[in-house]
């Protein structure tokens, strides 16, 4: 039986880092993010009212989606906190799709009132099945958070149109589409309604995805043939028979996250295998330390192993958030602690940093190094991460623990009362207490309804090489499983759990195989990957060595951006007045300058005048 | 008055290097070449027969310039050396382009028989003009090299065609071309022909170019409106206003050695100025130590300053070549060996890397880390280098020496014969004697017609950190300008010269601004930058140091690569073993493996066993 998450519903995060980044995602991004929705068109083009002559801005393919995540993450937050004025406008916008739904079920703000007859014409391009698959999750998201049908049912016509209309049935379209989201958003919905035709579809749509011929090759509708080829989509192969992560990064991780649902719903394990080993092959060859993905802007793409040039990086913000949604869908199928890992490194690093402190402003790519021209914008054309990020952000207690088979399994050390109802112990509250990711010393307060055995799986984080355990002050050696000490007792209720994970400043060193840092390190502390930022630095940050007996001490400033720990210590600098005006020098390099270091957690780069940034530090 | 190089067809090579290199350009590549452009139907194509339902390959757009660059190679070869056998393809080609040319002096396979509504259209994405540019440069090349005017008419035909059709008269077309030639070429038609219309023609093109509002917008016929914007094809910017080198590279360098051309025909200093910025903005910024330009396949472009990956590198064949021609265009306007230097350090490298050991496959990309996938090819649907390449080999002779206005300036130490003319001194002869690249001694035999005093520059090379020059056996201390040794005296005839060039394995760093490059060092002797080789390792050499007190010594081995210097000495290595399976750790990176290492010459890379290859080697 898998693992099933405690859902952010039934979970109070009360942490010191995370309740004011919740805070201001609630209170400061999502009435932010509906100005946006509203100064794009994106809520008026729902309207179906625009014409070429309006002089506004015409509907793109994927406006909807980025509405539907708003949606989303609106819904999630009005769960745990009432908000008139929110309520007030999330109920518009869920009026102006159930208007917008047409006769026949369909709905999309363009291809309603645009190129009406390229409906389902160009599956690889148009984004239709992508932007129904981000409105059905809304739907499904708004129906489990608020308990309002209204939405969900024009969810469910639209997917009962769209199960009328795919497939491999007489007059069917044997098609899928060119950006994956449809086929984890049907399983959703199957979890929310009980209907069969919904987990059928999500499986056709993986299983036919990669069969020969490609789908994409025999649509007649060829408006942007240059796209690329099919392995961008992930069509190059039947799923299973895939083995490296390929292609469009946020599309691959929307798959692989669909993979994962139907090995879970339907008990196929060929499909986690599958997952198994594009996991290893991200892990292994092309993940950044940042927890990030996406080598290339050119696709947002996946290149080759170890390719992972950090000015060129792209590691867009929705790749991140989509590989948090992988591994949380992995880490139910499997309780190894290297999903939770991954859901860490992501969270706190590559994913967080797609905000910038104040909620304003978000970046779309998140490169870990940077001449101080990349800046968060407030808004983008294609503006699927800000609403990503925020819906993400709203449900983050759903990330915290797991049922597992013979109790629960706590994932992340995220301050806060859980509750959950197991057999034999009743509702058992668990309180986290901790100053993650600053302080490894975590305390977890266990009470149960009544005195009951369950087992207990607390993660031991990657990143800690020591750590203690005990219980109500009583040391404990507990027996490790796949990275999750188990603690299996009769649990009476008042225990007290003491965990403490050494967290020095660790320098993180590549494989030789990534040739961009080669003699590089990376600064990291607990969860948190470093930067240096030229705002902290006289000498260009490009020019800084840290020796490798360099003292670096951590310290937390309450006062500096936001509160956080920075790493501080002696460095070196090579001299750029040798090398005014030249590239190249038969000389041997020599850091003859004294330095102070202050590295920044990298989440937070970007929030001070522009500047160079670097994560990897030449080391000497 | 600007210098005047010393054309090929006066210079007779007789070099160990560089002659069995020519003999395989001439014997091996160019009737290699010849069958690929017969069998990929690019000769045919000239026949004006083909059909859609031939079942033949369409004839593309730039067809014809690979068969018009042939030629010019060609015609030097045949120049130099007799040929039955080749002087009859030629004479049968320069039918085909004679048979082709239509009433009104229009010439180009695909567009007199396919799309032919589209003539001049679509200037920016179909490459007419470009085509028209190689088969004038090719026409020129055959009268000057032959002495024919057979093809030369078909030039001037086309030519006169091309001046009614474009510039700023009533119902002429007020555009350029995507891709930068035609100006260059009509350049050389005007040094050919002396008519001032084609140098009028080659001013508009360059001067209209980047005038507001871009031609390129205004085109009617928008096919191909995806591939970039202004910049791509240097049209962002009036040409005097452009600072940085930006788009595509061969592009760029084409564009600049036609307004370096301009400034020398039309005594116009401002380009010369524009060059010079743009130069500077390369060499401090933008080149690679190859001596190649280009940092991503994605537009074959330029990207920002110090943006120099080095697996991802494009360094096209083409666009090292074009960056010779430009830097020869500057040598001939300002005597500085900066130009020269880089000419080398180009030729040497990363444009002789173009061309396999047996002339049999070519590169089109250039890079500078490989995991043994790049491989040279035999030909390529867009195949613009080979003949690229061979023509800049056939012609050689022509970049070893200039006459400057007191004298003759000798550029490159390829050994051979040098006549020239000079005023006063009647015919002079230079003999070139020494062993380049590989050792730093020459010896130049001066013979003038007769007794006469005049200035003998003689190029210092960049990496030449020490040198002694005599004359007849006494050291002397010559005067320096701009990197020439100047010798102004009277030569009465038999005066030996002896210089000498120390040559030492240099270790070259890069300025720290170059992130792929930090804590990584270069192997250079002479002019020849090294790499390494998987071929001659055992270990990965990814994981390869050089330790900076290693010694390095130079061995010349006579049957290894054609007989190259290859460097040697002691390195360090990681262990493979504590990374399998890893992509971070947090560990100091220990070099804890001896290991032996053999440096080659870059440009002699991939001509064994596919494997890894490396420039840049970290430095321990």
């Amino acid at each position: 039986m898998p693992n099933q998450p405690i859902p952010f519903s039934d979970v109070v995060i009360n942490d010191s880092f995370w309740s004011p980044k919740l805070r201001v995602n609630r209170e400061i991004s999502l009435p932010f993010q509906y100005r946006q929705l509203k100064e794009s068109g994106r809520l008026d083009a729902l309207r179906l009212e625009w014409t070429p002559n309006s002089g506004k801005p015409e509907p793109h393919h994927f406006w909807d989606s980025d509405t539907a995540k708003w949606v989303e993450a609106a819904s999630y937050c009005l769960a745990l906190k009432a908000d008139a004025e929110l309520q007030a406008r999330l109920d518009a916008v869920i009026d102006l799709f159930v208007a917008a739904q047409q006769p026949d079920g369909y709905l999309n703000s363009r291809y309603s009132i645009i190129d009406t007859h390229l409906r389902w014409k160009n599956l690889r391009d148009n984004h239709e099945l992508y932007c129904a698959g981000h409105l059905i999750e809304a739907a499904v998201a708004h129906f489990q958070a608020l308990g309002s049908r209204k939405f969900l049912d024009v969810a469910i016509r639209f997917a009962d149109y769209i199960v009328s209309v795919f497939g491999r049935g007489d007059g069917q379209i044997r098609g899928y589409c060119g950006h994956e989201e449809i086929e984890l958003a049907l399983v959703r919905l199957w979890q929310a309604t009980g209907h069969m035709r919904f987990l059928d579809l999500a499986s056709y749509f993986v299983e036919e995805r990669g069969q020969k011929p490609i789908y994409f090759g025999t649509e007649t509708d060829r408006t942007r043939l240059n796209e690329g080829n099919s392995a961008y989509f992930q069509a190059h192969l039947p799923v299973r028979e895939q083995t490296e992560a390929v292609g469009h990064a946020v599309r691959a991780v929307y798959l692989y996250s669909a993979m994962a649902d139907l090995s879970r719903e339907l008990g196929d394990p060929s499909l986690f295998d599958a997952c198994r080993r594009l996991w290893d092959n991200i892990a292994e060859t092309r993940l950044y330390i940042t927890g990030q993905i996406g080598s290339t802007k050119h696709g947002e793409a996946f290149t080759g192993a170890y390719d992972l040039p950090n000015e060129g990086a792209y590691c867009e913000t929705c790749a991140g958030v989509g590989l948090i949604f992988w591994n949380h869908r992995m880490l139910q199928l499997d309780c190894d602690a290297r999903y939770a890992d991954q859901i860490e490194q992501s969270l706190y690093n590559g994913v967080l940093s797609g905000m910038a402190l104040d909620g304003k402003s978000f970046f779309y790519q998140n490169p870990l190094f940077d001449r101080g021209k990349h800046r968060r914008q407030e808004w983008f054309g294609c503006s699927c991460c800000p609403s990503n990020l925020s819906r993400l952000l709203a449900s983050l207690g759903s990330y915290i623990a797991s049922v597992i088979p013979k109790g629960v399994a706590i994932h992340q050390y995220i301050s806060g009362d859980i509750r959950v109802a197991l057999p034999d112990a009743g509702q058992v509250e668990f309180v986290i207490e901790g100053q993650f990711p600053w302080q490894g010393k975590v305390t977890l307060n266990i009470r149960p309804g009544r005195a009951c055995r369950f087992e207990l799986a607390l993660r031991i984080p990657s990143w800690a090489r020591d750590y203690t355990v005990s219980i109500d002050g009583v040391p404990i050696k507990p027996a490790v499983r796949k990275g999750y000490c188990v603690l299996a007792q009769e649990w009476r209720g008042g225990e007290r759990i003491e965990l403490e994970f050494s967290m020095p400043v660790e320098r993180v060193v590549s494989n030789p195989s990534v040739i961009s840092n080669r003699s590089q390190v990376a600064l990291q502390r607990g969860p948190i990957v470093y930067c240096l930022e030229g705002a902290d630095h006289e000498a260009p940050i490009e020019n800084i060595a840290l020796p490798q007996n360099a003292k670096l001490s951590d310290r937390f400033i309450p006062d500096f951006l936001g509160g956080v720990c920075v790493v501080e210590g002696s460095g070196k600098a090579v001299s750029s007045k040798i090398w005014t005006g030249k590239l190249y020098q038969p000389i041997t390099q020599t850091f003859s300058e004294s330095t102070s270091i202050r590295a920044i957690p990298y989440f937070a780069w970007a929030n001070r005048a522009p500047g160079t940034m670097t994560v990897w530090v030449t080391q000497t």
